[in-house]
């Protein structure tokens, strides 16, 4: 079995590191191929504009000057020449939960995996406020790969992904494994926060609130707040069922 | 009502001219704020590294360097100063369609006007092939209007975002408006180019094939190669229903 890890934090993350081990205990080949730079929040974006570089680290590891995706597709179609049998992304600095999953470059690394057609899967590690310099992958590490093994045996269906998140303790404190939905904040948090440079003009952080509001018990928020690991099954088929109804009679009756 | 404009071609682009226009023909106020620079291909992509830099161009007419996405959270967080009441993403050049929804900048830009609680709509003009340079938006100009109207007479469901295709034929060639699927191309299309640089190292582009199979007729694939208007509901909640059930049980007996 081949197996490509890839991430959103860069080449140089613990968090990569850290999947990389959690993928040799996996009966199988790993290969990573991961992005220069700190990639979060680039989504699904490929590089249309610009070429991509490809740099060499060691046997079965490469740095990529691009996006997550770009970097699953490299892999694929380059290194590996041919499809790997599973792809792995992460482990992400911080939780990928409700609309983070949107933004999320780790779990876009997932995606292109699943549309390559491909089992994959999007791993992340949930820390505690204020400890962003010091993420401990220790939860992830201990139950990553039973977790792993767990769901390639429930079988993955075909464009589908699993988000995997690991709450923010010590691989002891772990309550249990769930299955769940993907939840929703109860704001839209996204904010900008306006200074200026030193000729005086104005330029703007994005910044983003804190959640509020309680998650029903069922989805990926109140899972890993609760102590839980979170598997949320997601579907590349993005279509609104109960919208499709209503869209087409009032469509028709044009 | 405020009706908020923006788009992944940029700000010079004739695609978002026609949007201005087809939004000025509903009842309201147009605002457009658009990225300086093509972002095609850049998904939901937020710009967490660098910061953000706003530029006026005219009465309401701004330009952003970032991405639709920073383009919808800058209008609401501080240009309109809060949330517009309808936000339109387009008019693309080139259609959105199947897993194109999943990278394209356009349809990001709805995602986060729905994220952001108000209706939205992306908008796409599909091209004959090999006429990139020289695209009409007629077909989207002359029925844009009447479809916005009525997916918002139909309602759109909090959370949706309707992905909306014109075919490329001019506007009395069009058969119908269909509420369709989101379709899945039969193959995986991302492949690899390789070239040299003046130093003779390498570099690589990413390209992508042509489609090849038949799409089901209920898909978005089929309605525009049909000279239909397709009109896909989108859902944020990307869960995986079906794979939901097997999954849990997987988890549960561990």
């Amino acid at each position: 079995m081949r197996i490509l890890v890839t991430n959103d934090d860069g080449i140089h993350s613990p968090g990569l590191d850290a999947l990389a081990r959690i993928a040799s205990e996996l009966s199988g080949d790993v290969w990573v191929v991961a992005p220069e730079h700190d990639q979060s929040g680039v989504a699904h974006s490929l590089s249309l504009n610009d070429p991509l570089r490809l740099r060499q680290l060691g046997d079965r590891r490469f740095a990529v000057r691009g996006t997550p995706t770009d970097c699953v597709i490299l892999a694929a179609r380059h290194i590996l020449d041919v499809p790997p049998d599973l792809v792995l992304s992460g482990v992400n600095r911080g939780h990928n939960l409700a609309e983070d999953v949107s933004y999320s470059g780790t779990v876009a690394g997932a995606i292109e995996g699943a549309l390559l057609g491909v089992p994959a899967m999007a791993l992340s590690q949930a820390y505690p406020r204020g400890t962003r310099e010091q993420v401990s992958y220790d939860c992830a590490e201990a139950h990553g790969p039973a977790v792993i093994s767990s769901v390639l045996e429930g079988g993955l269906r075909a464009g589908s992904v699993a988000n995997i998140n690991f709450p923010p303790v010590g691989p002891d404190e772990v309550e249990g494994v769930l299955a769940t939905r993907q939840g929703r904040r109860s704001q839209w948090r996204a904010q900008v926060e306006g200074r200026n440079d030193g000729r005086g003009n104005p330029y703007f952080w994005l910044t983003f609130g804190h959640e509020l509001g309680e998650p029903p018990r069922d989805t990926d928020l109140w899972a890993v707040r609760e102590r839980f690991i979170s598997v949320t099954p997601l579907s590349l088929d993005m279509t609104d069922e109960r919208m499709l109804g209503s869209l087409s009679s009032v469509l028709r009756t044009r």
